[in-house]
């Protein structure tokens, strides 16, 4: 009966206090009120929408559903950095090692990759022996030991929001604001953070493509996470073509291994310090990003973010010598180039397409319970504003078989644009939002 | 699949076409979509709205999903009517004996009172013995023999409008114009009628109080009625105010008979013969209303009308007896005259108060499975606009025990205010619906 009052009110544009929201969150992650009506509730909060302070009481039910780390008595600041998802974004691979080698622990709960986007747990498991499925006792023991723990959203973190955003997900009610907010923050404010840093990705490629909606998501979760006295930060970045060159699990670790050494793809490197910068100014570490970017390199040359990262991998069963030899990690029975199908400029390289590419390959989910190849994705070199040649390869594609092969010169066919002239891509860094407000980044 | 992708269609303000309302609503009726899929489809169809042609497409649908009866062989006119719903409306046990009395026959089909609104099939089986559940070639045959058959919906007719119909009532998306033509017109159109009669409540104790959604109600179950060839009449009638004067199954039973022997309460008498008139001319069985209208007085007063109420009571293995002396209805053990507390004028009789506290007598139901008790409830003779002194009869309680009375007394209490002075009642028929439009009705 309560349940049914609450769906009437929101669904006539009216508001739940902080105690109704508490009381439906628990009455559905107890099993009783069931699925249908919190489908219907669901779509008329999306349809309706959440207010600030609805969008808090939601987050602070959700938290409160589970347990949360108790890290304060680590003796060290504690920063995650988290993104909406993109394709070829293996940028967490890279920073929370190098976080870690600075001295700022990361306890870093990610997801798995669905759609067209992917996700880390997925890439980090393509590493022989890795396990992702650490109980948060053993999360908490690892950050004292190497500095940081990479595992997924384990049963005892959140559970209400686990059993709502699988309904969420089979409802079409993923992209609304509050609730993208609150379920993101529900699970970020568990993990005792001193600060947290959000790469809200726009473009094409997006969850959510457009700026509008993007800097109100960031907004969103700024307030969240000031209710909770955790700071955070954001930042605007590209996802209008894929991070980096490497898209795909096994893929993607070989080319974050190659980042930690000071190897990566410039745009990859770039977005990583600057998230970095923002974290370590957050942790206190450093006074600014200047310096923080200084130090950053520092790790990276000298060879400590590498070796963190060796740390972590066998701290968590994977196979630490995967970071000195990347041919550890499985690899495709077949690769071919892809080459260009006629000469101009390369116009788009669109991460949907891309994604989706990977998903045919066997490399992705459309059901959460998919399994995912790790071996196949793409390595593509051409980037958007490219000339290029009739005949020059764009691209190499991973794949289990020969008919692999033809799907992903299907997809990349779709996903690779060649024309007369090229729209400028969107800046990699636009836009950056602190409780103080937007500023749009200057680019160098 | 398909249901994710229609749910979203729907959120975002789109059409579904008429093939995919037909797949929808019968992967649902065989339980191929889950109930929270459709529930978050229910919500975003009750938000954003269905057009013209998608409630036809959602009634054909639902429609189809079962067994339609086939009656043109019969060799007269059917008709029915609906009603709404309201507080003291017997008007269909009036209204169905009547019709059949004059050579039409009248396949009717009546739901169970839920909330403050009371049900046909309640009422009826209040008589002894009386039977609801017939099969659809048992109602067929009581037609030919005696008529007229008052049955509930089966599990023949439109299965999928059933299954859908409990799920809006438990998630809250029940009120929308759209879903609720489909859903009346999906079963009344299962009946093969040559016409259809609607009575749509006005006022505060109606489904939809306002005119403007009864006039909206009227005109789309009038175009769904005009796909299928079943002329459609509606008047939009009072509901300020309980119709007649018992509220509560057995007394109205009791009332009704009254009525059928021309001894009922004047609104009671006056809407079963505007009603009655519409149908005896979509019947064809009269040339105008004033004719109609004779002939009902005619069926009454020779007594008639109640003999075939009799025919129609043994058919359906009721105790006939009852129309010749109602004490063979259940009686209630306790009654108690409710007094004016103040002198004044009757400023109102509130249904929905009344309608509640037949719940708190034990006489409602507020979930479909509360089992009823048919002997109590209300009758009350004040109207509204009446002058009482203090300490006269307004009404009088029938009730299990006493504390029963208690709770009629306080529940009369809550739903009659006398004041120093009272508004006028609604007119008891205002309008006339037709396909040809709207007409205001002269009040007599």
């Amino acid at each position: 009966m309560l349940a049914y009052r609450l769906i009437e009110r929101k669904r006539d544009g009216g508001r739940l206090d902080a105690g109704e929201w508490r009381a439906l969150v628990m009455a559905y992650a107890a099993g009783h009120v069931p699925d249908y009506q919190m489908a219907a509730f669901l779509m008329a909060s999306f349809l309706r929408g959440l207010d600030r302070a609805e969008t808090a009481a939601l987050t602070e039910a959700m938290l409160t559903s589970g347990e949360r780390m108790q890290l304060s008595d680590l003796g060290v600041p504690r920063v995650d950095k988290h993104s909406t998802g993109g394709v070829g974004d293996k940028v967490s691979l890279v920073l929370a090692p190098l976080m870690a080698s600075l001295g700022v622990a990361v306890p870093m709960m990610s997801g798995r990759g669905l759609g067209h986007t992917g996700g880390t747990l997925d890439k980090l498991e393509s590493i022989p022996g890795f396990r992702t499925n650490l109980t948060l006792a053993e999360a908490r023991k690892q950050l004292e030991q190497v500095g940081c723990a990479l595992i997924g959203q384990s049963n005892e973190i959140a559970p209400a929001d686990r059993k709502m955003y699988a309904l969420r997900d089979a409802t079409a009610t993923v992209e609304s604001i509050p609730l993208i907010a609150a379920s993101i923050m529900s699970k970020k404010l568990a993990e005792d953070l001193t600060g947290l840093v959000l790469d809200v990705k726009r473009g094409s490629g997006a969850f959510l493509p457009e700026l509008e909606r993007d800097l109100e998501l960031a907004e969103a979760m700024i307030r969240l996470g000031a209710d909770h006295e955790c700071p955070v930060v954001a930042l605007v970045t590209a996802m209008d073509r894929p991070l980096g060159r490497a898209c795909g699990n096994a893929l993607e670790v070989e080319e974050a291994i190659h980042a930690l050494k000071g190897e990566g793809p410039a745009d990859l490197i770039q977005l990583t310090y600057a998230l970095g910068a923002e974290m370590l100014v957050l942790a206190g570490a450093v006074p600014d990003v200047d310096l923080a970017r200084r130090e950053m390199e520092k790790a990276i040359g000298t060879g400590r973010a590498a070796e963190r990262f060796q740390q972590i991998i066998e701290a968590q069963g994977g196979n630490p010598g995967v970071v000195d030899d990347p041919a550890v990690l499985p690899q495709a029975a077949e690769c071919e180039l892809y080459i260009a199908p006629r000469r101009g400029f390369v116009a788009r390289v669109e991460p949907r397409a891309v994604g989706r590419g990977i998903i045919a390959l066997g490399g992705g989910r459309t059901t959460i319970d998919d399994v995912v190849d790790p071996t196949v994705g793409f390595v593509i070199t051409a980037r958007p504003g490219d000339w290029v040649e009739q005949g020059e390869p764009l691209a190499t594609i991973f794949a289990r078989d020969r008919a692999g092969v033809d799907a992903g010169r299907q997809a990349l066919r779709n996903a690779i644009s060649i024309a007369e002239e090229a729209d400028p891509p969107l800046p990699l860094v636009s836009h950056r939002v602190t409780a103080g407000g937007v500023e749009v980044v200057q680019q160098a």
